[in-house]
């Protein structure tokens, strides 16, 4: 209980800051938040009930999170919007030597550059964490977003 | 503190495990998040004002809750909807030997089979668990939803 | 680490209690989450940027906040509508003699008398709290709003 307690502080504790880190716009930090060798990936409940395995986003190691953050500067398309999230309580699923799953649901909202907001996604985290120095690292992140009409400009990681 | 910090963990986890079930459709193990003599009603913040004690949906046996996830199954309405829950964290009201009252803010977002999605309901959850080997289970959630305007076709718990 | 436990739980609870004061228009206890001395702000993204330092909203007594509730309740603008807060995890970010600093995001809903709702408003409190017997008391709170565009009619507290 107690673990289990500390287990989903931590987890918690390191998404809040994840969410943070997006949310002001500090992306060249969000790949910091995994190991290096890491699972992104974003996809639908569709896709995630069918099996299939491709993402709208994917990246396998920390270095891909990193060439995605830099496109993203480059391209300038993400200056137009912020986001901002709200988690839930995560759910630990699981915790064995090869560290700790678990599960949380989130909402994200986008702002405009002209200051309209709309609830931009829904969904869950799917997480694999390591825990290192009570730190909980991400070795894989499947973001599961509730509806399959993704806006196909998806630009900063959720 | 420390008690108060451990329930309202608790509480916490059977909340986010609740949504959990009811957003993942397995919707057959909705009940067990109850004792068997138990009280479910969702009502609206103008009714609970009124004192008016008949909510939109009623149930006081698990019973009555299973009954009504089978008469949802065989309706099949439910089918073209999925719902994403976001809480905050629960108030912890009262302690004793009766059990635990809470009170929880929630948002609960829609998705349409077409993908397109909105904010359905937004109120809180008016609970009285039993704390019974470390899980909280539910003698008692009342649902006040904000808005008096409910969708008459309420399928899925809230 | 367990003393940040212990100081997330303290503020997301003054947090829990705060939002479900003001969603349950018990506005004249709301001053009572602050100290004193204390400065509460709503300000917008693009102002806190580019650092001006007036905000849509200041006070900077309890005094002040008290005359606030006391204008609302003769306008009775309020009445015409409620608010649901959803609260994210706070992140400690700071913990000193002086007390504790804290960032935690927010969405708040606006449910008007007529049943319609909205996303009002997104943002993230800026909070430093002073701790008194285990409780977190606001000594200062800075409400930053994602979007600029905020309702000018901006009447119950955030």
């Amino acid at each position: 209980m107690k673990n289990l307690q500390n287990l989903t502080f931590m987890i918690a504790r390191a998404q809040a800051d994840y969410a943070r880190c997006i949310d002001d716009d500090r992306l060249e930090q969000w790949p910091d938040f995994f190991v290096e060798d890491c699972l992104y990936k974003i996809t639908t409940a569709d896709s995630q009930r069918d099996g299939l395995e491709a993402g709208i986003v994917f990246a396998n190691t920390r270095a891909m999170l990193r060439d995605r953050i830099s496109a993203l500067r480059e391209a300038n398309i993400y200056e137009k919007q912020a986001y901002r999230h709200v988690l839930g309580m995560p759910c630990v699923l699981d915790e064995n030597a090869g560290g700790v799953r678990s599960e949380t649901a989130f909402f994200v909202v986008r702002i405009m550059r002209d200051g309209t907001s709309d609830l931009f996604a829904t969904g869950r985290y799917l997480d694999h964490y390591e825990i290192q120095n009570e730190t909980a690292l991400l070795k894989e992140r499947i973001v599961v977003c509730d509806s399959s009409r993704i806006d196909t400009l998806l630009a900063i990681p959720l």
